[in-house]
């Protein structure tokens, strides 16, 4: 404190990779994960926040085997009483932490123990275009059983929660696969060295970009890419190569129809006959429920995620169209998935527990709610009070206190009120939809001017010299029907 | 990674000084948020929400100038590019971060800029009981105008806000103080030595502890205290003393006769007189919005926070009481402060800037909503619909999906279905106002049996031998009245 005149003043900025939400940025994510919080308890899953600190021996992934065990997350060792303490760590996602507290807290949760959880996850990576270091996650797991009715119930919330949110039917889909088929399916093509397993699950992730002819050439000998490069192949023999081909084109009419692909895809492997019985238990369920193949499919094109998850894997897309940033047509995409996974918990207790979850891309929801225009609602700014007179606050005070007790978002302005002009300008920044002005002259007369903003807005925007001289953006009503002029002001009815 | 099976296993255990919130903990907290935010959006305060992590440098009290800058934080360094980077550091509050956010922005934000945020913060603090290394603030801040209306305005937010999560007009007070007027008093006192008037200061902190007779020993000579020890006064006469005393004690039977009283505490000093206006201005603004001496008082008792604080200062108090660990009464207390600090954003800008906050103790106010039984509507668990056959999942996958689809919170067992009486525990542990039991008999018959879990439980604490069989817990209704009678038996209608 002594070098404080020589210390240089701080910069004013975030960390690098990180980024501040201001307004409707904030207020929408609350408003959809608040919606989504709604399906998720109906559903009886109870809602967790666990600590955004862990210790690194609790995440797992990053054991502290080096010095600074920072590599992926943010960690820092605790100086603990003078002597080195623990390694801590902000959790990276959501459900190593669930892993933690599960293992923390078996003898008292319910089993099986459906929980939610909402917040943000740091993640200590190189930042890059909307790529960044803090950003939210969504989620819903079922840990401590094998039921497939927890992968169905988990499909069908996660299509309410899409409803819930303003992601109209017809205009999402979510698609269903199972590992154990693909497990099948490998074990169809005598398939046995971990090594080309890996290989043959590299080439089934390429699926989507390079398509079935290129899924053949990968299988067998290797391709020409687009860039020219000469990309070898696994290696396989085309019969070897047919049950991958099989299964990825297994898709049919119906589910049924699916199934039965699939069925003759895994042959006679024990693994894919049960994954095959997994999927159509899952449709029966979902068809019980009421959500048809309209809302939810049978889909063995779904790979993502399939060489992390044990069971059934489940994407949720958008089928609705965008336009990128080229100015080309294309789906908006996957805004959530999730599986079925069992060796979360062993890690701390030594005991296989199962367990099956969703994950909700928050931002890329969001994202796609304001394309569709489902958010935004609330982004008009407050009733701006001007203070023609600085010593009548109290009654531009006493106008903004009626405005409130009504609902309707109200301030006075609190800058410096000599200059009017900066006063409407403040008005145009807050995208208040009306100001309010009450000066001597008017405040003598019982009176007070409104201002539409929105209107004026609207009419310097558009209109004609004619029509800008039609229109009159400025009332002058009683005092006294302040409250019921500005309601029907925002309502559009003046 | 080789090592892995000499790897002991992890303990599964929170950091020291962090906990985990479930289920209620997290949704009634979120309640309580969501309404707060509620009025802070009324009264024209944008939502904020800056990055968790924060350069050391920005957060400005811990410079790095040790190795290990964490003292009251917690910090790290940047691996950047194998070079030492930036020291990063979890925000300790939600006000450094909100300087740093306004030195960046200003010129993209209006002025002034009215913000809320909430959120986590955290301590590199040793814990305690109940004391915890991450919780949450939830702030308004007014940044940029010197006006004492938007000292007033924050004042008749914070009573909004207490009145809208669910504490009743009578049940709270706001008092509100100024730290110009305690300056005049100073000046009145002859104290112009920097560390008398922090003895001063410290002393008038006392006041709620040992009253008036105990401030006037403490001012002067010393003060014998209740474990015997001596403690050394100030040293001050009696007439010095007077002023002080004078501006603790002068709380009048109106807001008139407080400012008169603090004019004459005040005496000549003009920096007193400016704080008595001031006072004086906010008690009329707030009478012109309708918020009387019920609701806020102007009270020079308030001292906490006076060291802090440039201007007026306040702080709710909730007054009904309640029984401590030991079972004594007493009034619940304070729940949220604050007041005008003028020095947010000189250190990155140069420009001093005139703001006001106020922050509500999130745990502290949710605590007293509980004790109000204002909280806990929604702590009833989900209907729990029992497995009796696990072929006939899909059945009971259809009688959740209808409870749900009439907005009724219900899951089907997903356990181990084949001891019924575990399942019976499993909806016991979830806190199930109802169990519905559907076997092959009940499936023929086209019934349901439904247990009402609730009754049940009263029934069991309370109830005589008579009554208990009086007393009907369960029915057999058809199963197409499913949905109706669980709406009849949560309404307390069956």
């Amino acid at each position: 404190m002594a070098k404080d005149k020589k210390t240089p003043r701080p910069r004013a900025e975030t960390p690098k990779g990180f980024r501040d939400y201001f307004g409707t940025d904030v207020t929408e994510r609350t408003e959809m994960l608040h919606r989504i919080a709604g399906v998720y308890h109906r559903y009886g899953f109870d809602a967790l926040e666990s600590s955004a600190v862990e210790t690194v021996e609790a995440l797992g992934k990053f054991l502290p085997d080096v010095d600074r065990p920072n590599e992926g997350v943010f960690a820092w060792q605790e100086a603990d009483d003078g002597d080195r303490g623990d390694w801590l760590a902000l959790r990276y996602d959501l459900t190593a932490p669930l892993a933690r507290v599960y293992a923390q807290h078996r003898n008292d949760l319910p089993t099986p123990y459906r929980r939610y959880a909402m917040g943000p996850v740091w993640r200590n990576e190189k930042p890059g275009p909307g790529r960044f270091r803090q950003f939210y996650q969504c989620d819903a797991d079922t840990v401590g059983t094998a039921s497939v009715a927890a992968d169905a119930e988990i499909c069908a919330m996660l299509a309410d929660c899409l409803e819930a949110v303003g992601i109209a039917r017809g205009d999402y889909l979510i698609r269903v696969n199972n590992r154990k088929v693909l497990n099948g399916v490998l074990e169809a093509m005598g398939v046995s060295d971990p090594a080309v397993q890996a290989d043959v699950l590299r080439t089934i992730d390429k699926f989507d970009k390079v398509g079935e002819a290129g899924v053949r050439e990968l299988l067998g000998k290797g391709r020409l890419d687009a860039s020219g490069a000469y990309i070898d192949g696994v290696g396989l023999s085309d019969a070897q190569a047919e049950p991958v081909i099989a299964f990825l084109t297994s898709k049919g009419e119906t589910a049924a129809e699916t199934l039965d692909n699939l069925r003759s895809a895994v042959g006679s492997a024990p693994v894919g006959a049960e994954g095959v019985d997994e999927l159509s238990q899952i449709a029966d369920l979902l068809a019980a429920g009421g959500y048809g193949p309209d809302r939810i499919v049978i889909d063995p094109s779904v790979v993502r995620g399939l060489g992390y998850y044990t069971g059934p894997v489940f994407e949720a897309e958008l089928t609705f169209e965008i336009l990128d940033e080229k100015g080309r047509k294309r789906q908006f995409g996957s805004v959530a998935g999730g599986g079925r996974y069992d060796d979360l918990v062993a890690r701390f207790t030594g005991q296989k527990v199962p367990a099956v979850g969703v994950s909700i891309g928050v931002d890329r929801l969001l994202a796609a709610l304001r394309e569709k225009g489902r958010m935004g609602g609330d982004a008009t700014g407050p009733v701006v009070v001007t203070v023609m007179d600085r010593d009548r606050m109290a009654d531009y005070q006493a106008m903004v206190a009626e405005l409130r007790a009504a609902g309707i978002r109200a301030e006075v302005y609190l800058g410096n009120p000599k200059n009017f002009g900066n006063q409407l300008k403040y008005a145009d920044k807050r995208n208040a939809p009306a100001a309010v002005i009450e000066g001597a002259d008017e405040k003598a007369r019982g009176v007070v001017q409104v201002k539409d903003l929105a209107l004026g807005k609207k009419i310097a925007e558009s209109a004609s010299l004619e029509e800008w001289k039609e229109h009159e953006a400025q009332a002058e009503i009683p005092r006294a029907e302040l409250v019921q002029h500005i309601q029907k002001l925002l309502a559009g009815e003046v």
